[in-house]
């Protein structure tokens, strides 16, 4: 077993010193996140993440939900964790004000969000997916809809689904194939079957709020045809009380390699004679809502990603630090250690450690462009700071994701023989996060995002100038002493090198040779996260230098900062010049093959 | 559900082209392993793995063992499938004719071994363990021992199992506390808990020998004081038949992340009065023999390494050439393909085919080199051979395990979202994968071997020699025309001369700083592993273009073979650069932290 403790100290640091916190509690409608009342929400997540969702990961993890006739049956301890999680407000602290919620900038709610998925990710699913329905309804629902339904889904009261994917259709939203047919009275009768829906069916509340894409009659073939319906399991009365059950119903719910306590269901609409729907916004529109969504969903993801890291190693450094086993190389006595005394055991939780601080300084700075996005009073900034978190939102989402990969697969590594066995937990970690690359778009469709609307659509203009933000810190490297920031500006400056020279031939090849650049995707989004990673990891240790030139904060973590700053350096920013080399020549190679020759 | 359908052709061509079959089959005692019977071998057993252990591997993963008081019951089919195999001959293979073997060479051996690996890998560890418990006592029993127990061993009819670590212990056998006391008439009492024991109990046999390392009383402390025992769960009396129950039972068995279908038992040797035991060799000398067992040993669970990647592959490749989903890149018509025309999915299955093969390439390769090493009747070709093999064994093992992880987690996604559904069985791969970096030392154990005994010991001699056999492929990759051969040419240079830089790193800093040096050994072996690979692949792209100069053989797999290479020098070669950063460089950085800092 193991207890989570939320990372505050790094938090706070990535939060202070590289999102800069306290420049976003100036912008208009940011007032409220003063560095003072962001640290007392930091302290209170924690706190609720550690001693009530914690606990309940492992035992989630292990009982499961359970399906009986089309009731779901959360694990012990879930349903009352959800109460208390809603009742505690946690739920609606990034809504908006006007149906109760708190108005957190994303920057904050981007610290709390990394705790619920660290504590217990199965868990932090079902918030999440009623933030999105909110955030769906908040954008095109009428202002009855909105009445109807968000007071009570801000407040968690009532939770919300999102239904996309169909069994014929995957990540190709044009094939989905179920169908709304308009009723006199202005609702629909939606009737089709959706697959993969997160908390599509579970006990922990009342009322579950499903959005749903489905086709009108005589819509266009393709996305352009699909509209958004709001199905919720209960009709609601005009009073606001639950009236007659919708036709709606889980049918299955999947057995998956990991987040076992997140039921994944298999949704049967209108098998009884049609469900009750609503349109949400235009019709033909669904998918563009659904675009627009997009970014929060797969930042959250993203986040996953950091937050399955840092458990993983938090998991791993435990045990390395109570583990006793074989001598210290060199030793002349014998004498047994504790395994964080052999390098190679240093080594991965280092390797953990520096992509989990580099992955969340991404994550966090990324936030605070969403919120600049949005808040800032200067339009030039706004669009900046809009273009820069469109960027990132591929590298957030992907590559934090495929390090999470890597971090747990370590994290079981630690453990050696005892990784393998299930009831030390660490296992758990790695089937956890192995979900991550696969939805809200698979790795390679961030890369392909990435690669095409994000970087060849302006000429790599936006990328370009992110580079030069890159460089631009060389100056200030230099000027330090020691191997350390030699070692970090050495890195930095070759991480950069190399991805100027892999945007260079993205956007010299996409144009006219969409298939080739796209054998790149994948490479390009590593090799991205990997420097931008860098580059926040190299601001960092020359924030913590400053801090201790000057004496302030504590020492020890500031040292620990840019040692760690140097190893991502050495062991991670290295690798982007093979990188950049597979995104240059990779193409002809994985190209060339004939179907049958596989 | 998957079938597997062994890589004959694939297979063959590393056997004849890169792996020398028909000079081996030229030396003294390997002289039945001529070309068509190796064929006719490996015909045969692609058809039992194909038919009657890959049927078994999905069943058996969702069955699991079970345990009843001391009794096993294995999954469905096992027991059935496992009186085949032995009756079949199977299990002798590779064992020496005087007590029933076929005495096959290693290399024939290891393409047999690889396919009942991919078709079951759990099955596959029982007659592993056999194997081993086999060279054992054919190494250092005495006549009598060898009498009683290795004919029923050969036939399979009985199976073995090796004992060595305690919950103490971990991969720290100087820790070992079982005991073994002497009794009057020769035999020892033996008393002690071991755990992590490979189809420790079971019921497809009548009978299992279990060899236990544990120390006579007065031994020396530490791994100097370790000795041998044959501890057989029957008894076996004077004419051959199973006597009284031994003193040995199964008391538990791990709940484990993959591998399911395969027993890992806590054994409890003594609790009813002490189980009968008989020293095998010398007293205090067990761990010795486990040395000259273990690059055996290590060699094997290298080659779940290869067999599972190709599981995986094969597996994620009948999805890919399956699953309809969206249209190729800038099709006009919009029309739905398979998955396999979509650059990212081909990338991934060219990741898993091309290191998959030059997985396969390296181990046959090693396998070749042990058979020479034993049979070459040039002493110093023997000697050569023995130390080349010795020099891969790490690499065999920790690199292809290593790529087994990656290979076995782009399966999962090239499958999508359906790849987190246990029913698919892509995710079983990974799972059965994750224990083998572990067992038989994790990679950090085969890492600091090979810095030190293989590396630094003989000043890089040994390594050097095989960087100067990459070299010396220059010349005859530059005379070929093409692309393909020009970019596998810059790869495997730029490989191999960072590898060279590398190698002068570890031997520069292992003597005077050997905790420096132990930081750059997994990198080091990873580096290594790629190049090693890279080499092998060049080789195979140099053959199949003789070939098809000639005439010779099947043009379009030759062809593809060039491409893979091609493909694996752009995609894999290339991270060789970065590796070598990391191993001159990375030490500071990893060693600086206090415990606390972590």
């Amino acid at each position: 077993m193991t207890h989570y403790a939320a990372p505050l100290r790094d938090m706070q640091f990535v939060l202070l010193e590289l999102a800069g916190l306290e420049q976003l509690a100036r912008l208009p409608g940011c007032e409220d996140a003063t560095p003072d009342t962001v640290e007392a929400i930091l302290d209170e997540a924690a706190r609720f993440a550690g001693e009530v969702l914690s606990p309940l990961n492992r035992s989630g993890d292990q009982e499961g939900v359970r399906l009986d006739g089309d009731v779901v049956t959360m694990p012990a301890g879930f349903a009352h964790a959800y109460q208390q999680f809603a009742g505690n407000g946690w739920n609606g602290i990034g809504c908006e004000a006007d149906f109760g919620g708190q108005g957190m900038p994303k920057l904050v709610v981007a610290a709390v969000q990394e705790m619920w998925k660290s504590a217990n990710v199965s868990f932090s699913l079902c918030p999440l997916l009623t933030t999105g329905a909110i955030e769906a309804l908040t954008l095109c629902g009428s202002a009855e809809l909105k009445a109807a339904f968000l007071p009570k889904m801000v407040s968690g009261e009532w939770t919300g689904t999102m239904n996309l994917t169909e069994p014929q259709a995957g990540s190709d939203l044009a094939a989905v194939r179920t169908r709304a047919e308009p009723q006199a009275d202005g609702s629909f009768r939606v009737f089709g079957q959706k697959i993969f829906i997160t908390y599509g069916e579970h006990d922990m509340t009342d009322n579950i709020v499903h959005l749903v894409l489905a086709r009108t009659p005589n819509a266009p073939e393709g996305v352009k045809g699909l509209s958004l319906f709001i199905v919720p399991k209960f009709l609601v009365n005009p009073d606001g009380s639950l009236g007659a059950r919708n036709d709606v119903r889980c049918v299955s719910v999947e057995h998956k390699l990991g987040i076992h306590a997140s039921p994944t269901c298999v949704m049967a609409y209108g098998d009884g004679g049609g469900a009750v729907g609503y349109l949400c916004g235009e019709e033909n529109q669904g998918l563009g809502y659904m675009f627009i969504m997009m970014n929060a969903a797969r930042y959250a993801v993203g986040l996953e990603g950091v937050a399955l890291a840092e458990r993983a190693y938090q998991h791993a450094l435990n045990y390395a630090k109570e583990r006793v086993q074989g001598p210290e190389i060199g030793s002349r006595t014998g004498a047994k250690v504790t395994i964080i005394h052999h390098p190679d055991v240093r080594r991965m939780l280092m390797m953990m450690k520096s992509q989990t601080e580099a992955m969340r300084a991404v994550a966090y700075v990324t936030a605070a462009a969403l919120d600049a996005a949005r808040c800032h009073p200067d339009a030039g900034e706004r669009k900046r700071s809009q273009a820069f978190a469109e960027l990132m939102i591929p590298i957030v989402k992907g590559w934090s994701t495929e390090m999470a990969q890597d971090v747990s697969s370590l994290g079981v590594q630690v453990h050696g023989g005892m990784g393998f066995i299930e009831e030390t937990g660490a296992a758990q970690h790695l089937r956890d996060a192995r979900i991550t690359t696969i939805y809200e778009g698979t790795t390679g469709i961030q890369a392909n995002d990435l690669i095409g609307r994000k970087i060849a659509r302006d000429g790599g203009a936006t990328i370009r100038a992110v580079i030069g933000l890159m460089q631009g810190l060389d100056g200030q490297l230099a000027e330090q002493a020691g191997d350390d920031f030699a070692a970090i500006r050495r890195a930095l400056s070759g991480g950069a090198q190399a991805l100027s020279q892999a945007v260079d031939a993205i956007v010299a090849t996409f144009a006219s040779d969409a298939r080739s650049a796209s054998v790149g995707a994948v490479p390009m989004l590593k090799l991205f996260g990997i420097v931008a990673g860098g580059w926040q990891m190299a601001r960092a240790a020359l924030a913590a230098q400053r801090h201790l030139v000057t004496g302030e904060g504590e020492a020890t973590f500031l040292q620990a900062k840019i040692v760690t700053a140097r190893f991502y350096a050495d062991h991670v920013l290295s690798q982007a010049g093979g990188l950049a080399y597979t995104v240059v020549n990779g193409a002809p190679g994985a190209l060339a093959l004939s179907e049958e020759q596989f």
